[in-house]
């Protein structure tokens, strides 16, 4: 790549850690654990946000919503009377793929931090870009499906890498697909070497009782630090 | 959106056209349809390629393929036979999340421009950025699975509005999940009014041959200009 291009970028990542550790001091004065949450689109990320927020007992949470445009997302968590931000990433050219610290910053001041435990950021649905900038989580948990095939670790290994859960989600269709769950898994294993993993159902409800209880122990857990 | 930041990539696109024109110039000398082919990560556009590239009557095709890392899809391309040429993309910063038209134009010279008709560029898997960046293609087509959910025209429009045709893909999983077909096709109108649509199965065949067809039809036909 020319030299000016890996310039401008480490630039772009420098100034975004640079944010992402101004978010961190915000959040670490209210004593609240974040979660970078992030998938491919149609992974199921809002469905199970909705699952795993009814019922979290004795921990308050709320969700910033990252999408390109609209606030579909944001209008299901909020009618479980979770507090919701949207963010709206559409000002960059044709919308941006990612949410960045800057954009997190912007939406801080709008966020009820005195009055929860627990922050989920949905990012942008997107398998690439969200992996590069920290926003100043504690945590970052994934969700792939498995409709969307075993090679999906070889082919987005920063993401993958990048991630303290892997939801692999949509198991109830494991009888109708021809994914090899084994074959996954061992990919997984291959780029992420024993990176926690839940196998959940936001249909039939497997696992979200212990990716609940991940959310719970994540939230009374001492803060894992930038 | 700051000003600077405004500046910065208008120019990137501007750049970027400036590519895609010459690209375009090359694919034109030697009278090759191109296709630039895009989704989401793991809607079965390899799978769909495959499908269509065997038994393509009377055109000689052969195809580009994106990744962040590796070559699991050039792979399973060149097993078939189909002259296929690999882009990484991971030099980018964690890798870039699409194609531009500068990443295209280095892999012209070993494209086999005068032996094919029709030329298939597979991109990264990602519902936005693709979207932005042309690469001096004919037509784009998009995939977009009946697992990810109806929402995602509204959620992800300039995908949508950018393409040519919409291949619905694995339409044999529709007994199994709660996805509103009519919504999906309302939604899709609601952003790109009359698009063409084919409903598709990798799994079953259902509308590979349609499929098929429309590459033949696109690769025959006058070639569609920038």
């Amino acid at each position: 790549m020319h030299r000016t291009k890996v310039k401008v970028l480490e630039d772009v990542l420098d100034a975004n850690g640079t944010l992402a550790a101004a978010n961190r001091a915000d959040f670490d004065r209210h004593s609240v654990t974040v979660v970078n949450f992030m998938s491919a689109p149609g992974a199921g990320k809002t469905t199970l946000l909705e699952r795993a927020l009814t019922g979290l007992e004795g921990v308050r949470s709320a969700v910033l919503e990252g999408d390109v445009q609209g606030s579909l997302d944001a209008d299901r968590i909020a009618s479980l009377h979770v507090p919701v931000t949207q963010i709206n990433t559409d000002p960059g050219f044709g919308g941006e793929c990612h949410l960045d610290a800057n954009m997190v910053r912007s939406a801080i001041p709008s966020l009820p931090l005195d009055e929860i435990d627990l922050l989920v950021i949905e990012n942008v649905g997107n398998l690439v870009c969200p992996a590069e900038f920290r926003v100043g989580e504690d945590y970052r948990v994934m969700v792939s499906s498995v409709t969307e095939g075993e090679d999906k670790p070889l082919k987005y290994p920063l993401m993958f890498r990048a991630c303290d859960l892997v939801l692999v989600n949509k198991v109830d269709l494991l009888p109708h697909l021809e994914f090899d769950l084994e074959k996954f898994l061992h990919h997984l294993d291959a780029v992420h070497p024993g990176v926690d993993r839940l196998l959940v159902s936001a249909k039939t409800g497997q696992g979200i009782n212990a990716w609940r209880d991940w959310l719970v122990t994540a939230a009374t857990r001492e803060h894992a630090g930038v």
